[in-house]
């Protein structure tokens, strides 16, 4: 991401400026830059409580050829809508992989438009090609900071996670076995399994119990409420 | 996208609801539904220039356990942070396929938590797993909105069709959940579980109760099982 430079072409409201600055922050994109911005809104966006170092440490440049100079790759966001489409054109997901390939050994440049008309053919003429995130055809356009969220979690994609949920040991059989006794002692002590159906009903069980895929903690826990169970059940024959 | 339900817990800001909205209506979900949210957040939301159809539509219930009720699947989105984590996590780009494989059959519901504390651990327990999209772990949190453009957008992600094994169609979260009432019942008659202790206890039985992944033929059977072990134990006391 450090090769990317999201550029902002006359952005008019302060709330989408943070939210992509902040969506920015996110994904481990630092580097904004923002073309003739209404003044007041950028002001507003800049002094804003909680605006994060991406808006404070933003590039201003008076057009987009001075924002792209530095750029080997100039990509478009559009909405398409009832425009024409005078470029290449690629759908977000299909795009992904080629820019974050790019982006490994060059300056990429992604530029946003205004929230009422997206890019100018001005604009447009400075791109390579362009993309758009596939949306309902029938439906408004997206909404800037959703947009170049979603943008930005496509080019972050495939990095390693640093997080890491619980990992699941998978239940040894024996276990398992024990569980599924215990279950059809309180089965029968309960009077759901008669006796002479019992083996049938034993079948049934085991399949089933193998088919709740129990790891190793939840099936000792498994294990002592059956034979919590059991011995009350038993206790009071 | 038919089968997903997006299910918002205790959200506060109208902005947030609306953009929510916006998001699953660009990405053709059309289901939201809405729990314990604040009152006035939801009216204003609703009632605002532009506000969706989604939002329009969107049904309001009192609990999670009453908006998960009629799905098979039920993945809750976190920050992570500080929190400790005691569900199967998984990042987004890694999950998508799961996800959108599960959606083809199913109806999902995709939980997202307030803006200040996201999920509640209660909340959280209603879950088999949980997705969160991969960002800087320096930075906060993302911002409602865009977390759901970014994981509508993956969900809606071109598809490839997979060939199936088995076909097993996963018990409905109302059948889970009595599984899940039954043995807490169970478990306290038979003293394995204190009175003192009960929430705690709940809470712990209902994560383990999903992570077993029940088909709907076997919930039923676990729950006559237990119904009659419930019983059993009762007339005795």
């Amino acid at each position: 991401m450090e090769n990317l430079r999201v550029v902002l072409v006359a952005t008019r409201n302060p709330l989408n400026m943070g939210a992509v600055a902040r969506a920015m922050s996110n994904f481990g994109a630092l580097h904004l830059r923002v073309v003739n911005p209404y003044e007041k809104a950028f002001r507003e966006a800049r002094s804003a409580v909680g605006a994060s170092a991406v808006l404070r440490d933003a590039e201003e440049c008076a057009t987009v050829e001075e924002a792209v100079a530095d750029c080997a790759l100039v990509v478009g966001t559009t909405a398409i809508g009832n425009r024409e489409i005078k470029h290449p054109l690629r759908s977000l997901d299909k795009a992904g992989a080629a820019l974050r390939k790019r982006l490994e050994r060059e300056r990429v440049a992604l530029l946003f438009g205004s929230e009422k008309w997206g890019l100018s053919n001005e604009s447009l003429s400075y791109c390579h090609w362009l993309v758009h995130v596939p949306t309902r055809a029938e439906h408004q356009s997206m909404n800037l900071g959703q947009a170049a969220a979603v943008c930005l979690y496509e080019l972050a994609r495939g990095k390693k996670s640093f997080a890491e949920g619980t990992k699941r040991r998978a239940a040894p059989m024996e276990t398992v076995e024990r569980i599924t006794e215990a279950m059809l002692d309180c089965l029968q002590r309960s009077g759901y399994v008669a006796a002479r159906s019992k083996e049938l009903a034993e079948e049934k069980l085991r399949r089933m119990v193998r088919r709740l895929t129990l790891d190793a903690t939840d099936a000792e826990v498994l294990l002592g409420m059956m034979r919590k169970i059991q011995w009350k059940l038993g206790g009071q024959k």
